[in-house]
């Protein structure tokens, strides 16, 4: 694939965000560093002046960006998310460096569709956000003071990224076709709905240990015919039950 | 040298900046990567109350900055200065990667001060002001828009220099003591009256040559004792002539 190619691999989802001003220096950032594919889940203001005037020559990037309802639209068509996070807080979760993200998007970007995750400016992804990653970036600062500005965040993990495209020797020889976040999403319903149809979950509170099962997978990285040797140990884990229900 | 103190050893320095906005939003950048001095050039306006607000917390960064009418104050004390450059205008200085100029910054500064320095927002360092400086740093972006707000380069900056110094083994064994700022600017000053005094140069338009013999110099890295030892030259130079002139 050709490093151009890469770049358009790559969506920059932004969570959230609270302030437009915060969405046009993103723009500004993403597009310095050679991407163009910007999604807004939620924004609070957008369109918005502010958002255009800090965007600077990057308007192109506002006038295409996609606005969505939730996360999980904004990653239709990724075969791999990677959030950023300014905490540890899901020990569950694989967490690595910008640099590790930076090398670990364009590999997995050199064959699939992959995204880039932001949350709010305060307080980051939530969980839900979060579980929808299947990798965790922080950016190494200051343990007296770690929070950077969002657009900054964005500007680091999109250099980071870019300078792994252009420099790095990516080893995209044995990658795998890793699946879809809609195939994913589709496994975990069907997960859930299993294990509360054999009475492993109860039906009012699967949240907990439905959340910790998406880690696993999420750290799994699961491949496309994964998904399906998965999803055909559901289907027959639920026949046999209802088979036998009216014994 | 421990590595709280290698942080200590290097100042930011922005010259002629014109939005107080980006000074505030800078020393989040710096504070957030560990760095805590900023030097301010002829700021066109500062204190600001919108410097203040975008510093969010990193307000002790401004309160203690220091504001001066020239890069060379600003450099006082300094042995190596590397100034961000956004186009290749130079092309007798010496032109690395924002990733390789963090790494020459951590490995100057275990031993002694140095400033990353960085220009105004439209037009960058001048020419006089890059003359100041040994290295010339650029960060790798787009081609077709390459122009990241000045923040967001001090972020990338300060970021590429804090992981030099936090994962680099610094390879600090064999390096020489580099000549203080001030030595610099004597010996520049007692090469020009010479190379006048001795006729080379014109006393009126000294100005191009005198850049180029600089940019010689910069490159070169001078040590202290090299340049006590290029005086020694200079002196040698205008004395015979003195003597030589009656005859």
């Amino acid at each position: 694939m050709k490093t151009q190619e890469i770049f358009k691999n790559i969506r920059i989802v932004l969570c959230q965000t609270s302030h437009p001003g915060n969405i046009g220096s993103s723009a500004r950032a993403i597009k310095t560093m050679g991407f163009n594919k910007l999604y807004l889940v939620k924004p609070k203001m957008f369109p918005d002046a502010q958002a255009t005037s800090l965007a600077a020559s990057a308007k192109d990037i506002l006038d295409n960006a996609i606005v969505t309802e939730t996360l999980t639209e904004a990653l239709e068509g990724c075969a791999f998310a990677i959030g950023l996070s300014a905490r540890k807080r899901h020990i569950s979760h694989e967490i690595v460096s910008s640099r590790e993200a930076g090398l670990e998007a364009a590999k997995i970007a050199s064959k699939q569709e992959i995204a880039l995750v932001f949350g709010t400016e305060i307080s980051g992804l939530t969980n839900a956000e979060l579980d929808c990653c299947q990798l965790l970036a922080m950016i190494p600062a200051n343990l007296e003071y770690s929070s950077l500005n969002l657009a900054a965040a964005v500007q680091i993990v999109c250099y980071e990224t870019r300078m792994a495209i252009t420099t790095e020797e990516l080893d995209k020889g044995n990658l795998p076709e890793l699946a879809h976040n809609e195939a994913l999403e589709h496994f975990y319903t069907h997960l859930e709905e299993t294990l509360i149809q054999i009475g492993f979950l109860k039906p009012d509170t699967p949240k907990k240990t439905g959340e910790r099962l998406r880690r696993i997978y999420s750290r799994a990285r699961l491949e496309k015919d994964e998904v399906s040797l998965l999803r055909g140990v559901l289907s027959l884990t639920q026949t046999p039950r209802k088979h036998n229900k009216p014994k």
